[in-house]
């Protein structure tokens, strides 16, 4: 769900229910969830743009390794709790991208994080190599 | 492993293995990963100090919920790599501890992290709470 | 969605799409990540009869641990396809239930898989120790 | 650790620490972990004998996906408990593998599993194709 904000910033909100595996012995989810939910919530943004992160450029197997990724928790997510989670381009550069999220469950704050990554080229013999975000993609994140 | 390091502090260095699980469709390690990696080494560092992090404290389960996590990645790991993990204490509070964590594999970066956590009871009817870290763990952490 | 079949079986069935973090470097699921998705199912399912699997017992917690759990794997899922997931329960017994799960995508047979599992009290210094259903949750089972 | 055994079978046999991300709210190990488990011990078994996962045949990216897995649960395994997992090669088709798992805690029966696997081109367009397993890997099992 896209939704206009403040400013013409757009904003991208998707929902996410807690699982059992998501959980560990305190009773709570454990940290490293929040991560994927992060990606699970980008990849969402992109679909919903027409896009996806697994692609091809220039016949080459191309995508979205990540520069870095932090997590700030602010109180618990419990098994079966509906994660509310939204989605905001804080960046855009030429080759990479830097994406807020916001985690609330009924409006409680549960958790905010970022992710840089940068569009690559993965499956050279030499590594992975940074190229320029395909104009296509770029042009869809821009307009959103 | 504990060694010595310049001007007396400790850091604590353990490896691991990359299994295939750890991997995603792009041929590296999910970036996810890395956080569990963090864990398991900061539990390792914990456990070689005589200590867990699954514990009581009069009677009430304890734990160490996450502040905050981050992590910046650097080049790729792959599938049966042997990660060199060090973890160092960054910082030790009345009730939280920050450790650092340096990746390596044969010498080349891959990636750094952080975690800060906070010493909780677990299993109040209210939630969590924030208590000092009990005087023994303390003394043991901060002896490293 | 729970839906009528032949001879008054009742089956219920969900959807789930496949996230990067499911794959691996194969390019394809991981085979562990079907147990995941056969236990969303049938907390999905149990949610629908309005019981959940995190509850108490005469005041202790209770679960439902696994005996055992199967999987046969016929045809590969893929990042971003959406799962049909059929769950149907295959015997109810005293203190256990036996569920089976189809898995197909576009009509396309993925995986079929089983779980058995016991209702047991978690927190009792002994261990674990299966009890029968309590009868509120048999009898939403049975009428399902 | 190759040992021999009764009647010239060789096991293999291999170690692992459960991890706080291994656990569950139930407080002992989500039942999916074992079949992580059994991997990473097949994928040690494979290393022991020279070989990896991850090959190619004429060129072709190759992999092992599932054909069947399966696990029987005994007793929990719990936070920082050492498990015993031994590996045995049950089956060696011309193109598919199974292996049998036993994992014990301080000789304690925990958990036993069985994994089928199929040796198959990845990366062809029209999907998964099973292939012979190359007679350099089916040399190394047989004597192993």
């Amino acid at each position: 769900m896209r939704v206009a904000q403040l400013g013409d910033i757009m904003t991208f909100k998707t929902q996410r229910r807690i699982e059992f595996s998501d959980t560990d012995l305190g009773g709570i989810v454990h940290f490293s969830r929040f991560f994927v939910f992060m990606e699970g919530a980008e990849h969402a943004f992109l679909r919903s743009l027409g896009t996806s992160v697994d692609f091809k450029i220039d016949g080459h197997k191309a995508g979205w390794p990540r520069l870095s990724a932090t997590c700030d928790y602010r109180s618990p997510a419990r098994f079966e709790d509906v994660l509310d989670i939204e989605v905001r381009v804080l960046r855009q550069g030429r080759s990479s991208m830097t994406y807020g999220f916001e985690f609330t469950i009924e409006g409680r704050s549960v958790a905010s994080g970022k992710i840089s990554a940068a569009c690559c080229l993965l499956d050279l013999p030499e590594g992975l190599k940074a190229v320029p975000i395909p104009s296509e993609i770029a042009a869809r994140i821009k307009a959103s």
